[in-house]
Parts: C-alpha cells; structure tokens; sequence
C-alpha cells in the first residue's frame, strides 16, 4: 500500500508539475528545487482548544470516597478546534467546517495520500482553523443520550457523494480509482452522537468566531446552511466560502421559494425575519459545485439531489443580490474545471479548486 | 477568558524562562531572543490517515436508484493518525497513544493552553504522530454497537487523575487553578463508541507500526497496558516510555503475582506465555508515576488505586529485569519533579518531564 501511496504522491507533484511550469514559463533557476519536494511548512504557532458547549449539573453532592454520578458536572456540545498559524500570516484566518458524516480529516490529507486544503492554505499563508463540530469526531462528548449501529452505507455515499454510479466511477472523475484511497475515503467518516442540533453546533461556531475575532468560514455540504446562520448570529465572519452547500439555503419571510422537486425528495428553503436575511447580504460569498450533477431530473437520487441544490443555490444568489449583496455561484465545469466530486477541496485537482478560490478571495480584499 | 489565557502562557512563558536561564548561564546574544517567543515550527510533512480496521459486508445486491443496506459495506475499527515530521528528523519517529477516556488531544495543547509532547518533541527533532484508537475520537466509526449517555463524572475524574480530591487541589500540583483550564481539561474527553476492545485497538496500532517502521511508542495509562502487548505482536516497538500505566501488567504464566488489594479493588496482573514475556526483555522501557499517590492503603479510590499501580509495575520491572530486560520505574518525586497528576506530560512543568524522558532516550540511543 505504500508503494502505491507513493505512486499516486508521484502522480499528484506531476500535475502540480504542470502549474508550476505554467508559473515558470520565463525559466528560473529555484524550478527544479521547487518541482522536487514540498517547501516545509514554517507554522508560528499550533495548538488545539474545545470552545462553546454546555454543562450538565447534577443535583446532590459529590462524595470522593463514594463516588456516584450525585454532584456531579458533565460539559458537552463543545466543538473541538485544531489550529495553525503560519509565519507571516494573512489578516483573516480560514476556518474550516466539514459536512455531514465528515470531520476535521475532510481538511487533511486526501483520500489518495496528497495535501488537502490545511496544508494548501497554510503555504498560501493563511492560519488555518479545523472544526469538528459539536457531538462529531474529536468534540464527541455529546449532552444528549446516542443509540449508534454499524449499518452498512459506504455504497450510497459512493453515489451521493457523486464519485460514480456503484460500482462505476464517473469517467473522468477526480478520484484515484485505486483501493486504497477508497478505503481512506470511507475511513474518514464518523458517526453522530447524539441527534445534530443546528443551534448547538451554530452556537460552538460562532462562539469560536468570538475567541479568534475576524475570519473567513468555509462551509461544506451540511456546514454550507449552518454557515449562513452562523454569519447571522456573529459579525467576525468577514466571507463565506461554501462548496457544495446541501441545505439549510435562508429566504426572508414571505420570499420562501417553492420546493424544488427531485428523486431524493423535495428540497426546501427555510425562511429568517428580513433584519436576519439582510446579514448576508454585508458579506461577500461564493458558492462552488462540482461536476456530474444532471442538467435535467434523473432517477439516480445520489446525483439528482445536487441538480435541486444547484438550482436553489442559484434563486438564492438571485435573492441575496437583489438586496444589495454580493453571492457568487461557480459551477466548476463552467470555470473549466472538470470531474469534481462533492469534495473538490480533496479531488485530485484540488490545487485548481484552490487557485479558483484564491483568485476570489485576492478579488475580495481578503488576502492581505 | 482570551486575556486569562494570555496571563496563564505569561507564567508558563516565564517558567521556561527560567529553564533558558539555566541552559544559558553563560550568557548569549540569542538569550533575549529565546524568552520573547517560542521558534517557529518547521514541518517537513504533515498529514493523516486511517490505520487497520476491518469490513462488514452485507449480504444482496446494492440498487442505486433504490438503496437499502442491502449489498453494502461499512468499514470500521481503524485508528486515526495525524502526524508531522520536522525538518532533520531523528530516526525513530514517537508515537503517541491516548488513555482512558481521552484522544489524540492529550498531547496536544495542555488545558491551561500551553505546549504539549506534539510541540515539544517536534521541536526536539521527532517526528510525532498522535493515534486516536478505535473507536474513540476521529476513530469514531465502529463495528460494534453502541449506546453513549451524557453521566456526569467530571468531580470523579478530577480524584482519579490526582488533581487533588473535589473541590481541593492538592498543595503544589502541577494544574492551574483556574476555571478556564478546569473547563479544557474535561471538554478533552470522548465517549467509547462501543466497547474498549483490547485485541481491535493493538491490531490497529501494530498496522501502525507495519505502515511506518520503527520507532518509540508513547503510552499513557490505559494504554500502558496495551502498549505492551503491542510489543509482544510488533518488533517495530523499538523501545516503550509509558506514562501511569494503569492495568495489564504482563508476566510468564506461573509467575503471577497476587492482586494488589486498594480501595478502587484490587488490581490484577495477566499471564502470557514465556515465548510472548521474553519479547518485553528485548526492548528498553521506561515507567513514570507522578506525585501524590499515597505510601499506605488510603480510603481514597481515587488516588489508592495508584499506589497499587505503581507496587505492580515495580513487580514487574523487576520480573522483566531478572530475565534480562531493561525496565526503569521512576517515581517522579523521587526525581525531584513534584506535583504531577495523572498527566505529567500536560501538567505545568511539562517541559521537565520532557527533559526527563529526553535524558532517558539519549542514554538509550533512541535520538540519533
């Protein structure tokens, strides 16, 4: 497996190869240096904290020489927080928060053994903050009781997470067909303990936003409608960036959209007061989508689903902008970027998903 | 609790401060330099992945446009490893393995928000990769079933990781006292999800220790006793630093001893067969306990069952010494390092007891 590990490492600095011959077309002596290995990484600082969450206190008092639960404290719904701060960093940190299923891991390295988005960013100098949220991954201890069975599900997510049709890949698609990195990928789900709590985890994020001040939040999937409220409750989020927003999309009162239709159900909108609708539009934000979402209804739930997103995602831009605000919608095969899955910030061409992102946030001030 | 955090990294920073001005008596140019802040780190590579593990594959056929659990697979049981190298890395990379109730984070930034063994033996030249176990943390998803209910427990914690006894802190310990740190300390623990299985989480730490070749393997109590069956599965455990080894003290079948009574029950030993004993004589070990463990039977559970603890791994040092190994116990009071709790590699001198274990991988050879 490490040899094949390394075969696909070689794959990946070949096509990272490639940009840098595109950045280096004048020639320059630091090429082969650079083409060889990655530059080491030069972090500041780096660190881990829990931050929000709330406490249990149980009635009676507490005896060391008999201990029972009486007396007793429980703390719980916290999100757990890994963070590093390159030298020279940028003004606004990124902070990370994975979608449904996903941890801070969604952030690290990719299925196939290449960077992901933590590394990628902190070379582009920006501090980078992972997020698992509350009741997930590192932040599991959860205030509310959980009953969790192994059921069998990686097939589904293979499709949903559009990779292919089980147990075909997408031709063309930006996933390492071999089966290590499927192993990798399946490996890095985790379950919920205990019921997802949109206020819990909204309240942990925004608490984070409170301790660190200014930032930029980058959502996924799940994340992308908990990232508009946490936008609403606290002002230190400077931009949202959010790939593959899954639900949750906020409509002022009386402007909700009707349902859209597919065959992984009807997706709907949610409705917030006007004074809460018009947060979003004080931020700049922009939405990517990869590719393989059908143009017109398919029977395949796995893709449809993303067809229904797509499409409100736009209304909702539409909505968004007409108050004033500044949403972009970015369906990647139309900015050139072909064979994305769900996850485009781990895809194999993750460094142009990044440099797609980079070129935005350098148009929006947000680079500095 | 931002400007609480600052004042606490100020007396920690004037406590390495101190340790500066011992190394430096000499005087340096680069002393004032040293005290303003710590060097940055420069990370050659750093990532994660999922490490052993097993499948479940359901029986049937998967339909994509109409999914059951039919058909599909669910991967579990793996443990998750972040990891970093930094630049001229020594030879053997440290492996660093969570105890009772706890994850990776352990090692990470102390609860008073401090430097932990991740930052410091980075900065000593080691690579450090951090296991969540299965079923625990980022190692959430799990093959077994699992019910998980939010008892308090935290004062019980508190006693049994010798903090002090609730609500007193023991004079002198190693632990602030301020709410801030108390509050980071209990959000650092996780659920079980499903049963501890002792045999699932070795097997994932040896295909740990298969994917990455020899090195130091780092446990901490609960582990302490997995860590040694480890050893016995994998001659890549080159050598074993365990910090308050807990249970499963190993010894030849027909030389047991008799349980340790305490007032948290009494503690028992294991037997293996002299074939799997002699593998532990091969490697060196070395055993630290920290301060306030009582000399005499107390009616505190909490702290008792230390002391009973750390009489069985004297037992066993020297059962492991007479056949020819090399296990060194270190009662950390006698080393002049007092107030440690249950964690001394997170406790306020730290660094201390970094340079302890430091001193004890130089005379071993194990930092080339």
């Amino acid at each position: 497996m490490k040899k094949l590990l390394d075969k696909l490492k070689d794959i990946r600095t070949n096509s990272c190869k490639a940009v840098f011959i595109a950045l280096l077309l004048t020639g320059s002596a630091i090429f082969a240096q650079k083409i060889k290995k990655n530059e080491p990484l030069v972090i500041a600082e780096q660190g881990s904290f829990a931050v929000g969450g709330t406490i249990i206190q149980n009635e009676g008092t507490f005896d060391p020489y008999k201990p029972t639960p009486s007396g007793q404290t429980f703390r719980g719904d916290h999100a757990y927080v890994f963070y590093q701060v390159p030298e020279k960093a940028h003004k606004y940190p990124l902070i990370m928060w994975h979608g449904i299923g996903q941890f801070s891991k969604t952030f690290e390295t990719t299925p196939d053994g290449g960077e992901g988005y933590q590394n990628i960013f902190l070379r582009r100098k920006f501090s980078v903050y992972l997020i698992d949220q509350p009741r997930r991954g590192n932040a599991g201890r959860s205030t509310a009781a959980a009953i969790i069975n192994p059921i069998p599900d990686e097939q589904q997510w293979f499709d949903t997470f559009r990779i292919g049709v089980w147990p075909k890949y997408f031709e063309g698609v930006q996933f390492a067909k071999d089966t290590a990195t499927l192993n990798q990928y399946f490996r890095s789900m985790v379950p919920n303990i205990g019921p997802i709590d949109i206020k819990v985890n909204t309240d942990a994020v925004s608490a984070l936003f409170n301790k660190i001040g200014p930032a930029i939040l980058l959502t996924h999937s799940h994340s992308g409608g908990m990232g508009w409220l946490t936008a609403i409750k606290n002002q230190n989020v400077k931009a949202i960036v959010s790939y593959e927003p899954g639900s949750g999309f906020l409509f002022p009162e009386g402007e909700v959209p009707a349902p859209i239709a597919s065959s992984a159900g009807p997706l709907e909108a949610s409705a917030v007061p006007m004074k809460d609708f018009m947060e979003l539009t004080k931020i700049p934000i922009v939405i990517y989508y990869g590719d393989n979402i059908p143009e017109k209804p398919s029977d395949n739930p796995g893709a449809d689903g993303w067809r229904a997103r797509l499409a409100m995602a736009r209304l909702w831009r539409d909505a968004v902008n007409k108050k004033g605000g500044d949403v972009t919608v970015v369906h990647l095969p139309e900015a050139g970027l072909k064979g994305n899955t769900h996850f485009p910030f781990s895809d194999l061409n993750n460094i142009q998903v990044a440099d797609l992102m980079s070129g935005w946030l350098k148009e929006k001030g947000l680079d500095k």
